[in-house]
């Protein structure tokens, strides 16, 4: 399995604590050893960066953890390599344009059927079942509208699309077209909104604590997305089998509940996650 | 303008050395100080680096002047400003997916008319002249083929629609799909291939030189591409108006000279570049 990082924000926020944690649990306080990725919007333009090698213990993941880059959306993931091997092809987030926007997709968890999907204008370009979902994600999309829709309105279309892929095995996803954050929880995933008055968070991987009162204004908010919480004195919330949502600057303005059919292997392999 | 670097070699291999001068230009030797971009095509991936920042003084571009990522294509440019504002949207190398192939482009000169280019599949995310016409190359490479043809033949369909565009302004650029390294040289291109018996060669743009028998095999088959020569001890090969190259495992293995009918704004443009 892999772990998920996501971040919706109201104003040009860096992820430099957060992402000290979640890049520890690549290959120091969790398994996931097979390369990691991240990709930031700021303002009209995205960038990413990708490695092949454990976050933990590389020099650019380090680089990153040091060097603040504000931006209003991060997605962010890790490797456990199943199906696909370890090189950058493979390595998430997967990047398409769409309607002359920039979208990124993460996905944690396995859904091996998915190599069976017949893609149209978008194709794979590594080998894993996550890029031929989101190639599929991205075409029917495409398929659907001629131009971009509301957020609201893609999500509503695209928590259709996420509840057929879960039922063919564990798919817990973020994605995102640079407005808004879509979040789509198979088996785990949780979030928190910080806002006035924030205090100090303690991460749960490594002795770092950060009073974010000291770096904040008071109209800042922000919401961390993952698959398992990276502070151990905040409460953050635990999102439900088959349940979206969409985060825009911040703010969860879109939710709704999917039937959670969970496939026959899906929940063994969720308690393996 | 701006200005390209290409790479093409037929082992992994590092562009620090080059990468190294380069950068310099932008803010330092040089007046290009609206951001950079570099790719790396590295086995069956590819990943990116950007900054709307100089390159000269970027903590990031410091950190990949002394971060050896070896790989076997590398398209950089380090941007001035014409069309479009400073941002990441604006940021070449721009990448698009094609037939399962990750391609990345970067454009030297101005080509203000491509702004009235009809985009069909691929739309820029960005404002740039340069980004609307690798949309419109794209575009016509997915309507003329339905795979991936050999390089060769998707260069020579590509030279046509190069020649088309430079009869409307200043086009010089790079292209790859992974497995091919294109250039088409309207103004000002050179390239430099290095084999056995290497020798030492020294940077323009820093005090800086490096032997390349140290570092090499005499196996080892590396061409560089950019738009002024990098080093000041070495024969660069000047491209001619119009002239397009292709390039595979660091060699020249196709080549043709497109009617080099120069845009009554180009020429002064050139000299200018």
């Amino acid at each position: 399995m892999c772990e998920l990082l996501g971040m919706s924000a109201n104003v040009p926020t860096d992820i430099c604590f957060s992402f000290a944690g979640l890049s520890r649990r690549g290959g120091e306080t969790g398994p996931h050893v097979d390369g990691w990725g991240i990709v930031f919007y700021e303002e009209g333009g995205v960038r990413e960066f990708k490695d092949y090698m454990p976050s933990h213990g590389s020099k650019l993941s380090q680089f990153l953890s040091d060097y603040p880059i504000k931006s209003h959306i991060v997605i962010s993931h890790i490797r456990q390599a199943n199906v696909g091997g370890v090189g950058l092809e493979n390595t998430h987030p997967f990047q398409r344009e769409l309607w002359g926007q920039a979208w990124s997709y993460a996905h944690n968890g396995q859904v091996p059927a998915a190599l069976d999907l017949a893609n149209t204008r978008f194709s794979a370009i590594g080998s894993t079942d996550s890029e031929r979902i989101f190639c599929w994600l991205m075409d029917s999309l495409a398929a659907r509208f001629d131009a971009a829709p509301d957020p609201q309105v893609w999500a509503d279309y695209l928590s259709g699309l996420c509840e057929s892929i879960n039922k063919l095995g564990v798919f817990n996803l973020l994605l995102t077209n640079g407005n808004a954050l879509f979040c789509f929880c198979s088996t785990k995933l949780c979030w928190i909104t910080r806002r006035a008055p924030f205090g100090v968070a303690q991460l749960s991987d490594k002795d770092l604590s950060i009073d974010f009162a000291e770096v904040t204004t008071d109209n800042d908010i922000v919401t961390m997305i993952a698959t398992q919480a990276l502070t151990n004195n905040e409460v953050w919330h635990t999102m439900a089998h088959g349940e979206c949502r969409l985060f825009v600057a911040g703010e969860s303005v879109w939710e709704c509940h999917t039937r959670a059919v969970l496939h026959a292997s899906a929940a063994s392999q969720a308690d393996g996650a």
